[in-house]
């Protein structure tokens, strides 16, 4: 920790992590105290995060734990998440993201009970994901029993190895449930929000069909870069306003 | 572009078209910027669109975007919904509605990613939609690589070929989602309502019992007819009012 | 119509059955105009329903149409249900009844559509419904284009023939939507409300075992009579109030 | 009933149960009146219970009845909930536990209904419920015919007799449905609402793969050690506050 701390840039990022754990239980991804969301200030190497088992109706900016990326306590009057150790080791190992999200939505943790990535099936999933959602392999007994926070980290970023981690900008992880990530904590949300209704259709969708198959490459592709992207066209990028 | 432009009747369905895409958030058929509504003031052959990507909860009036049949952009500071293209083929193609919506709701979307029309299966389905809600065949990558919106509009077309575009407004374009389309803005959202009720009470249906067939064919008519046609006799229509 | 007609007992009728409308919509059991209550003032023969295609929003209780039980309006400004003929066949053959509800809701819906009865297969459906909801047979051709809404209401009194109507106080009718009744409009509401989250409980049912049988007939009569009957012991009848 | 009766400390207790069974109703997991929350205060056998049928938008702590553990109300103008003797049996043989839940919650009782137990599929489950959430068996027709609801706590008893009522707070009643216990009558309806969620995430997981089995143990035990335990390190417990 040799960089210099800028108060009021750290302040500003407890309230924006504050604002999207309050969102996620707007969106009603979150039931209690489950689910948590950090940001990160790169150029301080700080992670900000919810603190362990606060519900979410008692929230407040300055709640919001800060620590460097080794995990240690910067600044703070509560315990970090206890997941917090998964976000770190994706903060290190994905280097543009901005924020980290965790929940136990409810369909997107029925497929990582049920062990299975969720494919992708149409537009709406390729609007944002990149091919199928993974699902991580399990962790080993020694994985579990050793420093589990941060090998769940771990297997996470080994799954997304042969993937653009900004283009599939979440995962499952097995027997557990959803990790999303973003630009930054709000749009980690947003992902959050996207996958659990992803979830929902592919559950669905297979109800509907069972001998369904993906949906073909050169569509998803289409969608895929109709929003992101140098040629993306969708929004309002470079328009008149 | 010869015909005269009546800047009253413009301002008005501007308000009419962002009303109904408000109506859309509303009864929670869309997530986010997702899903666009439509009108066309056919005596000027001027249609007003959904900007694309603006939240619903930031929309007004004079944001909703006016374009001609070719999908010029007659007024407006923002890019029209990226869809647009498919919308006007509707318009051209189907002379006498006046509204159009595009939605990735959950149910339609979840038929429309397991490629199945949905099969009438009882009466709430024939009060509003004479026989099966079709799905379009895949695009081919011809298609999708060409003008893509456009070819999304023609392909709805084509299945329709064959049916009363009025008696049947409404579609699943396969891998993507549902399109409907009405008398006018507002009716089409209601059509888009009503789809999205059939498509969940459809998926029930099916699985309750996998070996359903359809309604009767006497029952179908009788209740279209009810409430289509001239010798409809729902609703208060030539009632002491 | 010889007998008396009572003024203040058919306004407070009309309040009853607009207010239970109301209701239908509070617990969303109905879109837009779907479904309607009526009630019956059994000294004269008169019944109340809502009117015909009015949304429930703008509902007054004066515009609750009053009809005898040949369907005469007597009066009322809007024409009532085309609904009203099944009504009042249940009125004309279920002797004690005070309400009857019909409503396209969900569940209930997909078990009509699926053409099957709910079987009783927990306590909560033996708290209202003794035994199995039945679904109704198809109507034949010539019953759906004759009087078709009266015959809607022969079948269901055909299909209860050998049940206690107060035992069983709702039914589907096959490829349409349930009905219900019970002492009054406010009575049948909630067996319409109850019906559907039965309705709800049973599809989940199956889906988690599909050889499940139904409830022990020595059960289901334990909470059907703990609720009904001379030896109920549920609520506060008789306490000390 | 010769120990000291703290007119205080019950009617504290009062207003704790009232408060418990009106989150019952918040969160969703009960229609009409259907449902019932308990507390006991143990140093004077005093056990505090919804009455019975009354609906919830009704209650307030004065309605609370007051039974001693034998049934025997010691104070009350309203007749306690019907299933007062499950309630109680489960105070007599739980000697830790402070307060106990019971619903009609949807998913749950499906799971009841389909006379199967709640497999432990994930981290959601084990933070909460070690391993399986049982199922008893069915009641004997003596057992009906007999003290039922004494019968129905009897049962409960039984089927946890292997187990550590602490670690797996909840049971399903075959065809009937769940009931919970907690160190007071909040948390047992705390837990109340995360089997809720627990039967619907595993409704939804064998629903997108039939084959899967359980988690690993060795995952189960590390997350229910992580919130619970001498070891446990979730929450803000021995924090710096």
């Amino acid at each position: 920790m040799t960089k210099v701390f800028d108060e009021t840039e750290v302040k500003r990022l407890q309230e924006e992590v504050c604002e999207a754990n309050l969102e996620l239980a707007a969106k009603k991804l979150v039931l209690y105290t489950w689910g948590n969301v950090s940001g990160i200030l790169r150029e301080a190497n700080l992670v900000v995060i919810k603190p362990s088992g606060v519900p979410y109706e008692k929230l407040t900016p300055s709640m919001m734990v800060i620590v460097d990326l080794e995990g240690n306590i910067v600044e703070g009057n509560y315990n970090p998440s206890s997941d917090t150790p998964s976000h770190l080791e994706l903060y290190r190992e994905f280097a543009t993201i901005g924020g980290v999200v965790h929940t136990h939505s409810t369909y997107a943790t029925a497929w990582a009970q049920a062990k299975r990535g969720i494919p992708c099936y149409g537009t709406t999933h390729s609007d944002y994901f990149y091919n199928e959602i993974p699902c991580t392999p399990e962790l080993t007994p020694e994985e579990i029993n050793g420093d589990y926070e941060r090998n769940t980290g771990i297997v996470i970023v080994r799954t997304m190895r042969d993937r653009d981690y900004n283009a599939v900008p979440g995962i499952l992880v097995a027997n557990h449930g959803p990790f999303t990530w973003g630009k930054d904590a709000d749009n980690a949300v947003h992902n959050s929000v996207v996958l659990e209704e992803l979830a929902r259709m592919a559950q669905l969708t297979i109800s509907i069909n069972q001998d369904i198959t993906g949906i073909q490459k050169v569509l998803m592709d289409k969608h895929y870069l109709r929003k992101h992207g140098k040629n993306a066209y969708y929004g309002q990028n470079g328009n008149k306003e």
